[in-house]
């Protein structure tokens, strides 16, 4: 019997990188199939983008209401089976909703959407649909040895964990006046919730409260692109968070160091198939993907053998996969190794305490998911 | 117009890990669909496997000359367009010369064949199709930091290329105490092929004369394992060539280094990002995919901005998409950016000559191909 | 006529690793020369310790005042001329008025002083000796690339500075559970201050105002091992300091990244020899100690030609240069190229305001040296 | 009682750089004195040098012969102890024999002579003198590092050694015309005899047989710039030697590599306080100095703590250290921790044997000192 393909219908996707970056994610391990979509608000663009992907026309729609509407009505071994969103930001939650109420799986680039309240509108939905699979993109938790490092720390390698730092530097914004201007979304937003997002991945620990430094470093920038965050984490711990897009000359510099009673870890995003391992009292170790000493789910989440650089789209088919077997197996997401709408809700949170601290020059708290409104999912 | 894509009849590839990397590859970018197979040499594993990747069962077939038989008695607007050849490498020629035959553009994993003679055949019957296209896969030079290279080396930045060191150092051999006794292809073969393409590649020299020292480092090896090989290349210019599957700890450790009246280049297939370039009297300068001062090639060899690593099977997908644009265009392949039956031919008289040297202990002429020989075709 | 060498009185210095460190550093250019000495409050040891170092037995005193007191009615052309102090810290202050107050140039080893009160004391007395040359220990200032950053950011080639970040991770402290226990002094003073020097010595900006998260990692530790300190720098420019001494398995980390309109650059104290040059819209370049493209001052802080490794006791040597220099030539010291004691009194404000910052969970004032009370000297 | 400081007279010194690095070297750690010396061959420069020195002027000598002769007639107490020799090579083996003659002991700079027969020559002085401490000066087996990696192949860390490959590439000669075409020696003497010795100190293997191509790269130089070597070594190993001085863009790029049955271990220079160990089976492995996990002796060749940065001229100071030991106890210099002649002979009669192995195209022995001529010494 072949193998089951899972059938997508995409909102948006046509403009910037990201869009690409999600057809090759999920063209990589041949698991997903584009049959419907609605890639721009504007018509004729998205039917010739559309066409180009070798989409049938009649399945190129006008709105994403319009195709969740169309699609539901189609055979169930025909219509579209997952919602893949990445438009800009502002409607995600809509988006999101209209799909989940139509029973449709649902995968969302971060962030969630534009505040928390509209997050929460989307939690509400996909409680309130148990059936539903839903997907946040927070792809640097896809790279195997992030999932080396989150293992390393569930095991006890290091110890109990003492600080944590996340520093995330880019220099784009530096280089593009244009962008510079007409960016309206913030360094935290963009990728301040990543770092977050791998710090809490990686050392499950959930940030109680942030001491930020929030400011606009390249002159034309319509929001601010410099974050720096004092943490409090889980229990007291402490932690250091920084998250700028005005990083002259830094590309897309994602780095965790996480320090423990018996060692510390360190992994860099650019040089992704390396993981540092810091023993107390021994050498230093550097972990490699497909390399010896590695965890079942760092072993399992790498395509080719060791020294074989795997990458960015890798790690985001990872995610892929990952919800590919949640939805072909229905189990429980509770387990289920990607992101879910829980974390994105928890990065706006993250953002608007931040941006309250930084106003009020305090330590501000940061407002958590209630779990126990979490009933059976956790999404 | 929906884009083309391309049809695909596969040979080989239920075992190994190289046979997925095709897959990947021709996934990542959507451009190819196989559409037929015969997947291995046991009929009921090929059936499985086949069946497996969604593949009609009528299009399974119990060996490559059937298929090609078969496939090319179909409907034109149906049958497979291109045979992708990654069997164990005595069937390759055989092989290709079937597909070639019967007007299928083909795909060979290296190496082309097991010798020159068999190499030769393949050309014969390259040439006597002028309408084929075919490709031989040395994937390194998939590279975008290695097309960077290649064009500075062109455009004259270095200067006059004095000499080249290329180095593939693979360490897996030492751990597979079985593999070690049943494998029969030397790292000369492996690995060095590889290196000499790269070396080839970037800097469009060819290597005249070797001196080569072959020798088997692990116990059980049933070929050479080691070699190291002086080089005489283009013009009387130096060269240095290591490639070695025992060299205990390293993984897949290939790197070129070219030193030219005017500066250096040194990249390194663990670190593909980033080339080194080392210009006389001036800082060294450290090149990155995505970065600023690339040339046209490696700006288009890269799918998403720099900082997001780009990795192996992004460099395989790029030969892939390399061929596609040779195979819907129909243009000249002679200046198609992928590698040649020309490049597998010349790679199996370097290892003549690599085994002749070793064994006379003296410097041996490669008999490289006459380019006289070569018609209108470069293959 | 044979080259001057400055005769050198020690105060402390038998036990630890700094006492050494200015011994080899003194030695190495062979400008100095140890003729006194009182190494230890314990008599005998101090003994035995300075008759090894080959120091008449007649010169080797019981205390520092002794010593101060003996040494300035011997001849001028026999007496010590510099009082190098490298006792515990809660002598600093005391030592250096000693000596200050009878014409002896000093060199102290970092921090100046347990507080400010003592600080300001020491400058002071330095302030009512205007002949008198000091200069404070901040070593990593030493470094040729370090200057060759400070030159940059003068000369404009990263433009306007936006944002630095400092960060000083050692784990020692984890390692050694007595020490943990008896070390009675904070991260923020052992290794902060040096951070702080260092930003300000290469951007030469001052910390107006910090807000700080400081505490405690390891169980056993007596004062904070542990410090994140948000910076507000001249002109509200943002920054970032990190200290901290239980970051388990990291060595000597000092690293500082200054980010400015048109550039960045990166400095790692463990690879000391390179500086990271990042300007916007070009490679990067990696500048080299000894190469190209380097500033006449850090031309000069170098020894022997580059790719031969320079260090630590290298850079520690290149203060006592440009002190001999200060000696010899006896110039305004205002532009000499070593720490003043001013350095050391705004880094015990600064220690003291992140302490302050900590407690009142808030933003709070350093309060930097009036520069009006400089008079004639900047010491 | 104090420390015993040797006496020395400097042969040579004031040109190029290498005479700055013996002072410092000596001085580092206060074990050396310079009192006589010859430091050029132009006599008034020589004075100039020497009084700058803070050498009296009664012995400052017009030839190295005239100071071996009234050295030797000074009082015990007062003489010089040590002949330090840093003129250009065709100098060094006489003025060795002088001071051998006269019973001083000898510290020569590498090469030792200019061929071999000059070297046995050397050789017969020192064994007729069984009194005489020598040293010859390879400085690279003073890292802390490189002992490190001698004990770990001597402690049977690798397993049994199968291959070497020492890399040593520079490029200056590319930058400096004038250099290029006055410079006399080839690379094989310059850096390719550091190379062999580092190969040979770390593995305790001697080069039987060299392969080797040898050529010129920079336009005019005078004699080759270039030297690629293949090697037979003790009982067949393989092992790989580059030498190069027209390495566009390298700096000092000497380089390492130890394969063995149960790991690998790898070593540059430019980053000389890590070594990278590779286990077969397990991760790797950075061993740094002052660190976890390292031999007794590499923890002696240290002076500083881990993370402070060492470098070369304490590598070249721990020769002086270990000849320091050698003279003060008058031990049997057959186990001292030091370069001796026989390591100039041999890499002599290794420069000897690639030449003609380069002229006659095939491979050559090296003529290795017969063991049986050493006598009692192993000078």
């Amino acid at each position: 019997m072949s193998r089951r393909v899972l059938r997508v219908g995409m909102v948006g996707g046509s403009d910037g990188f990201i869009g690409g970056v999600h057809r090759h994610a999920m063209a990589l391990d041949g698991l997903y199939s584009i049959v419907a979509g609605v890639f721009s608000r504007d018509a004729a663009k998205s039917q010739t983008f559309g066409a180009n992907l070798g989409i049938a026309a009649d399945r190129l729609y006008l709105s994403y209401e319009a195709m969740a509407e169309a699609e539901s009505k189609l055979p169930e071994t025909e219509r579209m089976e997952v919602a893949v969103i990445v438009t800009p930001t502002p409607a995600h939650a809509a988006a999101c909703k209209a799909f989940i109420a139509r029973g449709f799986a649902v995968v969302c680039d971060k962030p969630l959407a534009t505040d928390v309240v509209e997050a929460d509108a989307v939690l509400e939905a996909i409680y309130s649909k148990p059936s539903v699979n839903f997907m946040l993109i927070h792809n640097y938790s896809g790279y195997p040895m992030v999932k080396q490092a989150k293992s390393m720390v569930a095991s006890g390698k290091i110890g109990d964990v003492k600080k944590v730092i996340a520093e995330y530097e880019q220099g784009w914004l530096c280089e593009d006046a244009q962008l510079s201007t007409t960016k309206s979304i913030s360094s935290l937003a963009d990728v301040g919730t990543h770092a977050l997002q791998l710090l809490q991945y990686v050392t499950g620990l959930g940030v109680d409260e942030v001491c930020a430094d929030v400011g606009t470093m390249v002159g034309g920038a319509r929001s601010p692109d410099d974050a720096n965050v004092l943490l409090r984490l889980t229990d007291g711990r402490r932690g250091v968070l920084i998250a700028s897009q005005a990083s002259a000359g830094q590309g897309n510099g994602l780095r965790l160091k996480v320090y423990g009673s018996k060692g510390g870890l360190v992994w860099e995003q650019e040089s992704p198939e390396r993981l540092q391992y810091l023993p107390i009292g021994s050498p230093a170790q550097v972990l490699v993907r497909g390399g010896h000493g590695l965890s079942e789910v760092a072993q399992h989440a790498s395509r080719i053998p060791g020294g074989h650089p795997e990458g960015f789209l890798e790690a985001f088919a990872n995610l892929y996969k990952a919800f590919y077997n949640q939805c072909c197996t229905g189990g429980d997401d509770s387990t289920a190794d990607f992101p879910k709408a829980s974390d994105g809700r928890n990065g706006l949170a993250f953002i608007a305490a931040c941006m309250k601290s930084a106003e009020e020059a305090r330590w501000v708290s940061v407002e958590r998911l209630d779990p126990s409104a979490k009933r059976q999912r956790t999404n």
